[in-house]
């Protein structure tokens, strides 16, 4: 997120032109001329074209005797395209000034570009006070940069990264439209702690915060609500009634941590499968979507400029090699699958110095995962590690038939965890409890629901009072096997774009003691 | 929201198969066979097909002496299929149940329906309690089935409402994508009160909830947070990066009514403009947007279940008629666009006995927006009211220049609200103050600035106490003119199916004292 204003080679392939008003009144006549940095670059006339009008923002000058030559970028872009401007004409073109140029498209006869725009008018429709401007062409740090999220997405890459966001999302969504799964908005504010862990924001009224403890004031909701950690169980309740579902949606956890990998706020894709009794579908579906994603954007413009040679690319990206490995990582057709238990069994052979002895019933850290990604997916493909222990995965979890795994006699269940190369974690499913015995079983071994009444076991009338009674109650009344994934939707941006840290991969981030704008 | 378990008449259309699996491991062998209620209805073959295997509800039974038959729905479509299930299949089979029926597809000799399912086999794959199943086959009121958040989609009618949510987010973003809006991801928690009307929600951690006022805690983002009440000021910093951009996000109000207009927690369909100075190419956009949705959805299966005569539709609906003129006044090439200044004259004229008296200079009430709605729209088409006085609007909104409508002598701002009939406001969007002393003495005038440096008027740097310091350093370096809009992407669906109120049209609707689930 941190190259300076980069270069004017032409990499853009795609045609784009963004002001298509299909309406009268507000534009004379439409120009069939392409009207953006991008479209303009990709359109190489053998004779100069008049009459060409481009909006953007200056982000170099070089000024010489007659003319200066002037890089106007309009974030459509990485890179900028050259203007030739008058010096009659150059009064108030500062760095990040906003201009409308008039001119013409020529061949040009300088290195570095095949056309340029000899001005014939230039107009500042926003002035800059370049002096004070702290977006500087040089080097910046990512930490200077993260301090100005305002202008921060004003540099090329940066928008680069942003543009990536939108055409992710749209090929998300013509992936599941082509499977028909129901797009969903599930509620961001919510009564039900998914995950348990505590660790939620609350959501409270001026009054409410006012109040004092002596004197407390009357729940807005009538009842503590939190801003949800998880879709998970609200997407249940839709499958059961739509079929199969998904959701790109906000997600929040108040972790107080500050890591490369963490945010408060972030985007959580998650889909559930209705009537599946089989998690090998549920990892076929993530397979499927992230391979569709690789192949529908390998091709296209934003993809070359993620693995762009032009320009100051900033030394803190990872390089091109290994952004491109990543993403033909993702196209191979086979991605192991390994369980929990063999995964134990790699890291205990491997007799490596772990910070963290790997032993059976304990969580995988970092290191472990990164040994199995690097070992079992050569640092290549992705991995699935599957049927982790029961006891450290979350109450809703389906468990394991009995035997079904001869090398762990000891209690697992259906789920899988992505790993990806170095960045470890990216995705997690797991089949869903669906049978409402089972599913009352684990919560109370959990001390989720308090023993008031054993005589009717799935007689939970009396033990309710941690606002899951609804989540209990979609067993009760037509609830077929079924199973899901979260997907880290800001982590595969860091993934795929080589950003270091997931904190730039959306123009607003906010994590511990962080929340600017 | 309020149809059970509607008719099984043959509205569907589309050729809809819910399962393709490009994956081998997942299913044997991928069937060409429909395995959807809705591709199923569709499928219509002359003689009888074996081998169908259906998943699904069970939704309604008729048992006769050596058959019963079932009506059985999976969300895909709002009418049933008719299942016949033999005597010995049918044990399980109770209201509600999740089963998986294998049998043929035969021309039906009863009336109602050209096919139905002779089964075979017949699974209960999730079993219903039907005695306690709270969602029966006759009328609930509505405030009934709110009570019951997670067991409401299933209704026919609900899943309609539903897939029509989705259905429209995809017209929405193949529209934007169509004209090159990128689409992007706001923050949802924010420091900047957009509005400035103090009905935000705060967002605090479990530490600061329960710490006191004598000994408060450190607050996690180290300043206070809130929940967003709308996007535009970060999407204004979006699009001086990357040009158009356009988002459907979350946002948030602690009001406390109860209307069928009103929800805590909605989604708003945002964009914003660059490089634009005229609120004419808002205007049209917004109208393209819209008639596109209209056109593009008009020929759905989804919308066809939206005006179906078919089933036991609700009296709470809107008519048949209704909701397909409302459809059609989407489409209609002109809206007519007048003026406050016109509006409050068109009122006056009228000579009716409102509630508010119309004057000059006071907001439009709801009773006001009707008669506006059917006097110039005449209750068909929605209708533009624009440039209303500045003392009514927020600060950011750009001052009409002198003596631009000759109408009014007293200050006007130049934006716009859309009215549709009987709802009223749907929409309103605005041309943005981007001149920094324009900006700066609009905040000054209403207090967002404390007046404590008057020598250099743009210098802000000892006043600035709000949080918005980021937003007025957005005109510092290079802001071109722009202009953008917010519409209520809840109250359009509301509009767009007849559903009564807004708390029917998310399956978890949040507002004053409600936050079920």
């Amino acid at each position: 997120m941190f190259i300076l204003f980069g270069g004017r080679g032409a990499l853009s392939r795609t045609y784009q032109s963004r002001f298509i008003l299909s309406s009268a009144s507000s534009r004379a006549s439409i120009s069939t001329l392409p009207s953006t940095v991008s479209g303009l670059l990709d359109f190489k006339p053998e004779e100069a074209v008049e009459k060409v009008k481009i909006d953007g923002y200056v982000r170099s000058i070089r000024a010489q005797k007659r003319h200066h030559f002037v890089a106007i970028g309009d974030g459509s872009s990485l890179t900028s395209l050259q203007a030739v401007v008058p010096v009659d004409q150059a009064e108030g073109l500062t760095i990040g000034a906003a201009v409308r140029l008039d001119g013409s498209w020529v061949p040009s006869r300088g290195r570095g570009q095949s056309h340029e725009l000899q001005v014939s008018q230039a107009t500042v429709l926003g002035p800059s006070d370049a002096k004070t401007f702290p977006i500087q062409k040089k080097y910046q740090t990512p930490e200077f940069l993260r301090t100005l999220p305002h202008l921060r997405p004003r540099i090329p890459f940066n928008s680069t990264v942003l543009r990536f966001r939108s055409e992710i999302i749209t090929s998300l969504m013509s992936f599941f439209n082509s499977r028909h799964f129901v797009q969903t908005h599930p509620p961001i504010f919510t009564a039900s702690d998914c995950e348990g862990a505590g660790e939620v924001f609350h959501v409270l009224t001026e009054n409410e915060k006012s109040a004092s403890a002596a004197d407390p004031a009357r729940p807005f909701f009538r009842r503590p609500v939190y801003t949800t950690v998880s879709s998970q169980l609200h997407l249940e309740a839709l499958a059961q009634a739509l079929g199969n579902v998904w959701t790109l949606s906000p997600t929040f956890r108040a972790e107080q941590s500050d890591t490369p990998r963490h945010l408060s706020e972030f985007y959580m894709l998650e889909a559930e499968l209705s009537f599946t009794d089989n998690q090998g579908a549920i990892m076929d579906l993530v397979q499927d979507m992230l391979k569709h994603v690789a192949f529908d954007l390998s091709g296209s413009k934003v993809y070359s400029e993620l693995v762009s040679p032009v320009g100051n690319r900033s030394p803190d990206l990872a390089s091109i090699e290994k952004v491109t490995e990543r993403w033909r990582g993702l196209t191979q057709d086979t991605w192991p699958r390994i369980t929990y238990t063999e995964a134990i069994n790699l890291l205990e052979a491997a007799d490596l110095p772990f910070l963290h002895k790997p032993a059976w019933g304990k969580d995988l850290h970092t290191e472990h995962e990164k040994f199995i990604a690097a070992k079992v997916g050569r640092g290549y493909t992705p991995v699935f590690v599957t049927n982790y222990p029961r006891n450290i995965k979350p109450f809703y979890m389906k468990e394991e038939e009995p035997g079904h795994d001869v090398l762990s006699p000891r209690t697992t269940v259906e789920c899988f965890d992505l790993l990806v190369p170095e960045f470890c974690e990216i995705a997690g499913g797991s089949m869903r409890e669906h049978r409402l015995k089972n599913l009352i079983e684990s919560m109370r071994g959990r001390g989720l629901l308090s023993m008031l009444s054993s005589e009717n076991q799935s007689d939970t009338s009396q033990e309710l009072d941690n606002n899951l009674s609804w989540y209990i109650d979609l067993r009760r009344w037509g609830c077929p096997p079924h199973g899901g994934f979260g997907l880290g939707f800001d982590r595969l941006i860091c993934y795929l774009t080589g950003v270091p840290t997931i904190h730039d991969t959306t123009a607003f981030p906010r994590w511990y003691g962080r929340c600017d704008c």
